[in-house]
């Protein structure tokens, strides 16, 4: 089991953004005590005609922790209000270059 | 100057990936001998069905850095048969959770 990458690119409006950052703060929270997480970091967009205006990049111990972590039922109630107020594309990522 | 992050995701065929790989390792060459380039992480996805196969993460010493990097000839030349043929969302980001 290797360490993976989650990176998740997330279109947000500039009026939606203090919505979306109370929306990160409780999945991180969620996110920091499940077994397996290591550490994330939002991203703010510094242009403002970017096409995301925030991305969130989180390192996990291995994919196993992370689809445990998003196979709970906790973390669906957690986001369900908020799949389709902000498009976003996550995926688990593995470094190839450096 | 505060330090700043690129993120570039970019849509690629599977079958396109090879020819990806060689464009973006002709850009890193070219980016590794530009003032204030720091770093770089490309990121592919694990997940087949991923929206973004591959998602470039670098690190500048500024905005004015990077900005003077793709501004050149150079670069323009470098990118300009691969501009249209992988969509990418390039943008400058700053770090606002951990």
């Amino acid at each position: 089991m290797n360490q993976v990458t989650l990176i998740n690119p997330f279109k947000v409006p500039p009026f939606q953004e203090e919505s979306f950052l109370d929306f990160w703060g409780s999945v991180a929270a969620y996110m920091r005590l499940q077994p397996g997480f290591l550490s994330t970091r939002l991203h703010k967009a510094a242009w403002e005609e970017a096409h995301f205006r925030f991305i969130n990049v989180a390192i996990w111990e291995s994919e196993e922790h992370f689809q445990a972590a998003i196979d709970k039922a906790e973390f669906k109630e957690l986001t369900a209000p908020y799949r389709d107020v902000f498009p976003h594309y996550p995926s688990l990522y593995e470094v190839v270059r450096t």
